[in-house]
Order: structure tokens, then C-alpha cells, then sequence
């Protein structure tokens, strides 16, 4: 044990059934106030801690993998009909949180989408929620190499899982059925045109939980509304309504949520029997001047994220997350 | 003749006074199912269908040339006075689309209008349209070199036509009075301000007609709006009002109809007295910033143009424009 | 003296009590025509004209230094509290207009900010302008190295000074008390955020003056507005009103002159809570992108601007200014 500091004990202590005394005393001041604690040491904590309160959580939901069909997701639904690749993201008691699995399935989907005869590829999400972006529980699985290694790991999924985005060779249509959260609102910034529900919100709380922005934002976003306004969603985790969204260029148009189906669908339908060359080429023709500077921007923001994560900082706002949650 | 094919036998025969007929017998399905036509008899049919089609229009507005001005146009009225030079497009019977003759006029304008001791350069239209875009006549007149050297030359042309944009030294003021589609759309994103009527719509329906985006449009638009509005009117065809252009910041400010030329010229003779150098060389700063982007995405632009009219998808398109006017 | 013409004798006569009358009388068609005047000579009169104009209007405010505090500014107040480090331009009777001096305190209150441990910087206004741009007055310092000494010096101090701002390494967040002109406004598009109450104009008219745009506007004004509406801000000196403004991405967000303070402060003491290094570092990755280009057009700008000031087009501009002023 690194130290006999009261709240360590506390962490190493089995957390159940005093979990939710050990939440109410814990307060971020104490963490703070660990002065005789090392880097490594910290890190240590939050290991134990994290896994302490993901136990308590129970099992993570396991689903057994379908065989034998290469379009078979897990975390997934993807279709192909009427000239249009539907991925949409299948986890909705989740809020269709983006767990490890689910960023390996998305890459995997867009490949195949890039490449099967669709002419325009439809990312959206089952249930109430558009996706709530990054699954916190992927920091709580903490491999043999130890924290550090997880950053690392969680860095090259991520540069892979942008990477896919700023790379894919057609129209690219976001149809956000409910709020968006982090990563799944950044990466709008590489969508060809983004449709959302009036119920829609859209909310990149980077700042709030110690990290720093992706999935290309750090250029899009600017580039796209202004630093005035990018900066307040960016740093200071502006939560936006769709029509705020849609005046600041994130959004091409919000429809009311009665009719929002029929009438998004509608259009894509149409979208879909244009010229399928004519569309791929002039997007890649549009990408194609940023290109360049996206993957360099993207590899920048994976680059400081995982400084991020091995920062006092963000442990201790996950700590406080998942503190905050086994509260309730 | 290079098959047998029923469609290719229709093709062949002089279209009049049968062309009616043809054309209504000639479902796009059938061009595709010419499975044993290759590549070169597909250019070869083009050719044969679209010049009976074209035949059968009448032949070309032919204006005798004036001799002996240098500033005399066959397509444009160009004026200077009260230190404002201003190019005014002049087929209001052709709603002012632009042929090979205008858009050589247009350039040798602009190289005039650069040089000449005025402080502001206006470009507006004749009658109620501002301008349709590119003649799809220009497409018809297919030389000895056959569609492949028409297809390089008329890159070059826009190419050259587009550079005279980029380059252009001193305030470019839009003057937008009525419709505007294509290219002249496009090229408002090289404008510094662009005025237009509420009567004015921005429609840029490349893929319709198996094209892809010009005029630096692929960089300006979405630069200026972000790529999710870009796309909706780059690919996906979607027509803006004037009060959405302008929100969109491709229009500086839109006018009630009734008072349009009244209240905008007023201003352009204020600005036209403002410091004649202070004026060039603040635009030649702001354009400076993007020029040699703005030159490296012309030309990436007019290459994948060049590609696009020599693919099937574009000829389809093309003919069944000629189709369904002739059906009229 | 260089020349006997009429008007150089009245501009080397000692202009008071005559000034006036000299001022009714001096057109600028005057200035225009005095064909036998070296450009030499003609900066001569300008020192001369300005010397005496500005004679006339009395000595400059001079205030005593404090001495023995580092943190003591002549014309801020530069304040460090709740996280927050507030400098506010405090020349309230001239408008907060910036001279030599504040232009240097300015430089030297960034760099205390940027390595203190305040989480954010904030620039503000004392009384109701937020600040009236670049001081005219520092053009009438002449030193013994002339007018070109002048316009070298004022261009170095300028590049220095937007240097400050490209480089700041903190959220920073302007918050405009009242009417904004000049570089006060272009330097904008290098903030983080911007908060304005209803009664905050924005202005930039440098092609008035003969001058040409800086603050690195030439760059962020159009990537945030687009050119057809940073044109008209930056060559045809539209002046914006606060909601216009914050439309065009200038703004974050406009507030009620009431509640304006009230509110702003409540927002930035909550955004100072917030995880420092995860602000700071988000912050230099949005302004990483840009950053190279940034110094490149800050460069650009002011030797374009140095050549402006040496104009025969800025100088009669600025004695047409202080001919206006003693008329008054």
C-alpha cells in the first residue's frame, strides 16, 4: 500500500456494501490534498478505485457474437437498400454510449460501406438517443501494461476511428434522432449534411471531465462557425439546441420530431438516385483540400488526449463521474 | 455504324421530323442497357444524338462583330462611370447563360476592367435573370478532335475563366438581379460583396447532371458555411432563396425587389469614392492569404470536370437535358 | 521651404489663431493638386500640419508612473481574482483610444497573465466605450528619423502587440462594454470567446483613413463570415450592431445592457472552475492549427500597413481627421 493516508485505505478497501459511505465522504478536495502521493501512486488509486466501482456495477453486458455472416455486428444494425448503407448504432439501454467494440465496428461498417455499391452511407442511432458519446467504462478495463497502456490503446482506436471518417469516399448523412454527446457530435464536422430532430442537443463536455477536443473539431469547428462560438461549445461545454446547431452550420436543417423520419427519409431516398460517381468524386474533391490537415489534426488531438488521460486532471473528473453515478 | 442495336439505329437516322418520337421512346434505361456498345461508340452516339438534337433547334444566334472598339462586347455591356466599371451580362433572351464567346468576353472584361483607373468593378445581368450557368450548347459543337479535345478545351476556357476570378485586382461587387445557377453561383465565393434582389434564387445542380462543383466552390463553400450547407447545395442540388444565401454568408445583404438597383447603387457610388489604392490593396491582402490554394483548387477542379464530361453518367445527363427540352 | 505654393504657406504658418479659417479653406482637392511637390516634400507638410494641429489641442495626457509595483499600469487596470485575471483599457474620457504607452502595457499585462495561475484572461473597457482603436494621435509624435522612422516604429510596436494575442496561451475572453473601432475589432477573431452588451458597435474603417486591415482580420474575418461579409466590415467600413456581430461569428453571444455585467461574470467565474490545464491545452490545440499562418499574416499585414501609412491616400486621410477635429 503506497500510503496510509485515510483515503487511501479507503480505496483499497472492498467497496461493497460501503460504497456509497465511501462516495459521500470522498470529496475531490481530499484527492487533491494527497501530497505525499506519487505519480505512480495516483495512478495506482485510480485503478483501484475505478475497478472497485465498476464491480459494483455488475457484468457488463455480453452478447453472443453471430457466426458466419461478415454484416453481422454487435453494437450494430447495418443495412443496405434502395441504394443507401444504414449503419445505425444499436445500444439504446446505453444511450448507444460508443464502447471498445462498437469503434471496431464502426470502422469495420464504414469500410464495407466505402466499398459495396451504395451511393450515400446514413450513420444514426436506435432509440431516444443519437449516442452519448465515448463509454466511460473503456477506462475502467485497465490491461496488464497498466494505465499508461490503456491511453495509448484508447489513442490508436481512436486516431483509427477518426481516421475512417476524414477517409470515407462517399456522402456521409448524419440523421440525429435525439441528443448527441463528445465524439459522435465532433465527427459532424465530416459529414457531408446532418439532419436532427428538433430534440436533438448537441454537447461536447471535453473541459468538464479534464480531456480536450477530437475527432477533428479542433479545426472544423472553428473553420465552420467561428472561434467565438467553436470555443464555447469547445472549452466552456456550451450544450446547443438543434436550431442553435443548424445556425451554426453544424446542422443543414432540423425537422419536428413527429415528421422527422418520413420527411429525412424521404429526401435521402431522392439523394440516392443521383449519380453515384458524379456525388463520391465531388465529395472526395471537397475533402480532398483538407484532407492533409484533418489526418495532421487528428493525429494532434490523439496525441494530447492521451496526455490528457494520464493527467491528474481527468483521473480524478472520471473518479468524480463514476463517483457521482454510484451515488444515485 | 458501330451496332445494330435498335436505340443506335434511332440515333443514326436523321432525327426530323421523327425526333418527337425518339424522344420519347428513348428511356434512360435503354442507354444503360446497350451492354455491347463500347466506350467509343457511347462517345460516337453522343456526338451523332446530340447534334440532331441540336440541328433540329434552329441554328445559333450569330451577331455580326463589331469592328474598331476594343471595349465593345457581343455578349456583355461594359461601362465606366462615376469610377465604377461594370460587366453586364447580355443574353437576357438566353437568361444570360454563358457561351464559349461569353466567357472569352468575360475574360478580356475583367482583364480591361483590372487595368482601367476605376475603384470598384460591378457584375450584374440583363433583364430577369442574373445568369443560368454554363450553355449546355457549348457541349453540342463538337470539333474535328472529337469529345475528347472538346472536353480539354473547354476545361482550359474554364479554367482560364475562373483564374480571371482569382486574380482579378480590385473590389469585384456582385449584382445579383434575378436567378443564378452553375458557375455563376459558384464564383460569388471569389466576389468581396455580393448584393442581391429577394427575387433571386442560388441553385448549383452539378450532380443532376453528372458534373461536379467549379469556381472554387468546393473550397469557398464550405469555408464560408460549413461543409454540411455546402454539400446540401454542391451535391445534393438543394436551391437557395436570397434571404438563405445570405444567411448562409454568400449574400452580403438582400433588397426588397422594388428598390434593388435604387438603394444599391447608391452605395456602390459611396464606396467607389473611398481611397482608390486602400481599397485594391486590402483585397489583394485578403485574397492573398488563399490565392495559391485558391489556383491549386481551380485546377484540381477542372481536371475531375474534364473527367466527369467524358464519363457516361455526364453524356446520359446531358442528352436527356436535350431530351426533355426538346419535348417541350 | 520646399515650395511657395499657396497652401504650403498656410501649412508652415503657426496655425493659431488662423487655424480654423485654414481648416474651412484646405479642400482636399487642394492637397491633390499640388503637382510640383516631391513625395518628400510632401511628407514634410504633413509633419508640419499635424504638428500644428495637434499643438493646438494642447499638451498630451501625461500621468505620473507609480513606481516600485510591477502590476501597475499608467493606462489599465489589471486585476487577478477568482481564478479570473481582468485587464481593462482604462482611458475612459478618450474612449479608451490606445496609444504608444497602452499598446506597450497591454503587451507586457499578456505576458504576466499568460504565466500567472489565473484559469482565464479577460479584456474589458472602464466606462461606456469598450475602446475606440489605435490612437491618432501616436501619428503626430513625429521623431528625428521622420515620418518613415514613425511608420517603422508604429509598425513593429503593432506586429508586437497582435503578436501578444496570437501567442496568449489561456482562454481569452473579451467582454465589450460599448463600442468597439478599428484594431480593437480585428483583434476579436483571436479571442476565445466574446460577450457584448446590446450597445456595442463594431466598426473597422480603415479604408476611410487609407489604411488597410490588421489584427490578423484579413485572415480570421472572412474564415469566419465569409468574404462577402468580412469585405464589407473590412473595405467598405459597414459598421455592425452587437446582434449583427454575433451572427456573423464576431459574438458569442449579446446581453441586455442591464444584466450584461451581471451576467457575464456569473458565466466567467463558473468557466474559471473549471480544469485549468484541460483549458489551456484545448485552447493552444484549436490555435495550433492556425497558428503559423497566423504570424505569417500578422507580418503580411502591417508591412502592408507601413507602406499604407507612408500614402499620400492615408496621410491626407488622417489631416482630413484632425482638419474635422479643429473644426469642431
Amino acid at each position: 500500500m503506497p500510503s496510509s493516508n485515510r483515503l487511501l485505505r479507503v480505496l483499497v478497501t472492498p467497496p461493497k456494501p460501503g460504497m456509497l459511505d465511501f462516495v459521500n465522504k470522498a470529496k475531490w478536495d481530499a484527492w487533491k490534498s494527497i501530497g505525499n502521493v506519487s505519480q505512480d501512486e495516483a495512478k495506482q488509486d485510480y485503478v483501484n478505485l475505478i475497478s472497485s466501482l465498476v464491480a459494483a456495477e455488475g457484468p457488463a453486458q455480453v452478447v453472443a457474437k453471430p457466426t458466419g455472416s461478415s454484416a453481422a455486428f454487435e453494437t450494430l444494425l447495418v443495412t443496405t437498400e434502395d441504394n443507401i448503407t444504414t449503419i445505425r448504432l444499436n445500444r439504446p439501454t446505453k444511450k448507444n454510449a460508443i464502447t471498445v467494440e462498437m469503434y471496431n465496428e464502426i470502422i469495420k461498417a464504414l469500410e464495407l460501406a466505402g466499398n459495396d455499391d451504395s451511393v450515400i452511407t446514413v450513420l444514426t442511432g436506435s432509440g431516444d438517443f443519437y449516442c452519448s458519446g465515448n463509454d466511460l467504462n473503456n477506462f475502467t478495463k485497465i490491461p496488464e501494461g497498466g494505465i499508461e497502456k490503456l491511453a495509448r490503446d484508447s489513442g490508436e482506436l481512436l486516431r483509427g476511428f477518426v481516421k475512417a471518417f476524414i477517409d470515407f469516399p462517399k456522402p456521409l448523412i448524419g440523421v440525429i434522432n435525439g441528443p448527441a454527446v463528445g465524439v459522435s457530435v465532433t465527427l459532424l464536422g465530416l459529414f457531408e449534411v446532418v439532419y436532427a430532430t428538433e430534440r436533438a442537443t448537441f454537447h461536447t463536455p471535453f473541459s468538464q471531465l479534464g480531456q480536450s477536443p477530437e475527432g477533428c473539431s479542433s479545426y472544423t469547428f472553428p473553420k465552420m462557425m467561428g472561434a467565438a462560438k467553436a470555443s464555447e461549445m469547445l472549452l466552456f461545454n456550451k450544450k446547443l439546441t438543434a436550431t442553435e446547431a443548424c445556425q451554426r452550420g453544424l446542422v443543414t436543417e432540423v425537422f419536428p420530431d413527429s415528421s422527422f423520419q418520413t420527411e429525412v427519409w424521404t429526401r435521402l431516398k431522392a439523394y440516392a438516385q443521383l449519380p453515384r460517381n458524379s456525388l463520391a468524386l465531388s465529395k472526395q474533391l471537397m475533402r480532398g483540400v483538407d484532407k492533409e490537415r484533418l489526418h495532421a489534426v487528428n493525429n494532434q488531438e490523439v496525441e494530447q488526449l492521451v496526455e490528457r488521460w494520464l493527467s491528474d486532471e481527468c483521473m480524478n473528473a472520471i473518479m468524480s463521474f463514476f463517483q457521482a453515478k454510484a451515488r444515485l
